[in-house]
């Protein structure tokens, strides 16, 4: 494979190169990690920013129709919309959020837009690791827009955030009691809470569960990022395509806002540093994961939870057998 | 220092033994280190259990009158009750949350209470991993309740709550758009909130504040190990010493209930286990923090944060220079 040649296809915008630049940052083969590292150095420094959105929603939602419809929205207006996905749990169950493109017929078939399901990981690091660099390959493509969606799983939706510059999340309308479904901690991380299904029957419910979120919001201590009025909650109608302009309206002016006080950047680097320090952290536990060390850790693991040793004195011996030479306390 | 004699007097009860073993777990003297660790040893399975009860509540609350309140409740009941605290800021300020015993005048003069600073660290870790080992003292000791408290500030409460048995979050009572004081995600530990001040004028904004929360509560998906009913919100007044008994019901019925159904003992086991993992990480992360890897780390993170490197590069960088041979990838 000429990597060279494929960077210049990937940088004229070309699809399928695209697909095939991901494909390679993708694998697992010794080779193709080499050519995706030389792929993303070449890349690097193309000047290309896309606006970056994590999304998340449980199934059910409607997120597959959300994201068909406000990406012909954004489409409609000119723009070049990529939609990826992390998700560490298709690799066990064999299926995939966006594995099913016809549920986004139109987003599908458009060639403004670009679709990729989560890489077949079985590990959330390695997912991450994938996606960032996925992410770097459409900007590199001149995507104007990155949409990362997320099932609100595990640490899944940290992990979305941690690579976005904004967090949408998705909701149902729901009543009373059954107003159980968000994950606690979660909208630490939302940046606008979407309300779907506001239409027909629902469109009363939806009203009264954005309020209610609304409410809990502001409930919420305000975070420095954040202008007068934000994290909101909003109500959208993805299949009546309604409430989709208001919210890129807002995502706008909250990006806007954040470019003029700087945070934008700001955030971004935090989160390159973030990945850094979080790739360390992951390089050195992976080598803690292979054995001889991994028995003697889980064996360690044991005994502490039993009691019979404390965390503090496990740790000191597990460290001292393996790192004692190379790096000493 | 006689260790085994140190030992038999904190299984006594003597308070003033347990102080000095904390004094011990808490230096950094290398001598005192070794005898800490002999300590600990000599000291576990010893079979006695407190419950450890995290409580967090920023400045203004009324915390130290809700402890010197409550922790008096407890000790009229014929419990002995342990304070501790966890202020990774302490260090810095020269301050302490339990440095000013006079704010809890009662219950410094019990004998059935024993009260102690957060440990003079300026490290999260470093606190986290003296108050494990002063919790482990306290226990051995023979109380019956260890309160371990803290100001909402970073991931103090996040380290508190894998400590404790059940976590409170004290509040105040708040009208309207003043109702910004919770840090996100911090719902998400906590057991029992305690809207604090339900006397006086603040009453009926007391019971407003705390309807609030309780539909907050709703909002979150249940935990399996909540039984029908937790977490709950509830109104108390520490200076009238009204709705502690209540607060202590409810803490012991979540207990009981916890302990039936082994979530006590299972949550103490994962806990272990968080803890020994976590030691394993910082003892890892502490190697990294000595010259001359951090100067390497510090120069490559400005790299990633100015884009000159991606963060996936400049960590095996760091780690193939550092680990290449010790535990090679």
């Amino acid at each position: 494979m000429d990597i060279e040649d494929l960077a210049e296809r990937i940088l004229a915008g070309e699809r399928r190169a695209l697909a095939r630049g991901i494909t390679l940052v993708e694998s697992g083969r010794a080779d193709h990690k080499t050519m995706a590292r030389a792929l993303l150095e070449r890349l690097r420094g193309s000047g290309r920013e896309a606006m970056r959105i994590g999304l998340s929603g449980t199934p059910g939602v409607g997120k597959s129709t959300f994201i068909e419809s406000f990406g012909m929205m954004l489409v409609a207006q000119g723009l070049r919309v990529a939609v990826l996905a992390v998700d560490p749990s298709s690799a066990r169950t064999g299926g995939s959020i966006l594995g099913d493109k016809t549920r986004m017929e139109r987003l599908s078939r458009s060639r403004q837009a670009f679709i990729r399901p989560s890489p077949a990981q079985s590990h959330l690091g390695g997912v991450a690791r994938r996606t960032r660099e996925a992410i770097a390959l459409c900007e590199a493509a001149g995507f104007d827009v990155v949409l990362i969606e997320t099932v609100g799983v595990g640490q899944s939706e940290t992990v979305v955030a941690e690579m976005s510059d904004l967090f949408l999340l998705l909701l149902a309308p729901a009543g009373g009691d059954e107003l159980q479904g968000v994950k606690r901690g979660i909208m630490e991380t939302a940046d606008i809470i979407l309300i779907n299904k506001a239409d027909g029957d629902l469109k009363a419910t939806a009203t009264r569960t954005c309020a209610d979120y609304a409410g809990a919001l502001r409930l919420l201590r305000k975070r420095p990022q954040d202008p007068e009025g934000f994290p909101k909650a909003l109500t959208v109608s993805a299949a009546l395509e309604r409430g989709l302009e208001t919210a890129w309206a807002e995502i706008n002016a909250l990006a806007d806002w954040r470019r003029e006080t700087g945070h934008f950047a700001g955030r971004r680097a935090e989160q390159a540093r973030f990945w850094f320090e979080a790739e360390v952290r992951e390089g050195l536990l992976a080598r803690l994961r292979r054995e001889p060390v991994k028995g003697a850790m889980a064996a360690l693991a044991a005994q502490v939870e039993a009691g019979q040793i404390s965390a503090e004195l496990a740790a000191d011996e597990l460290l001292e057998t393996y790192l004692g030479e190379s790096l000493p306390t």
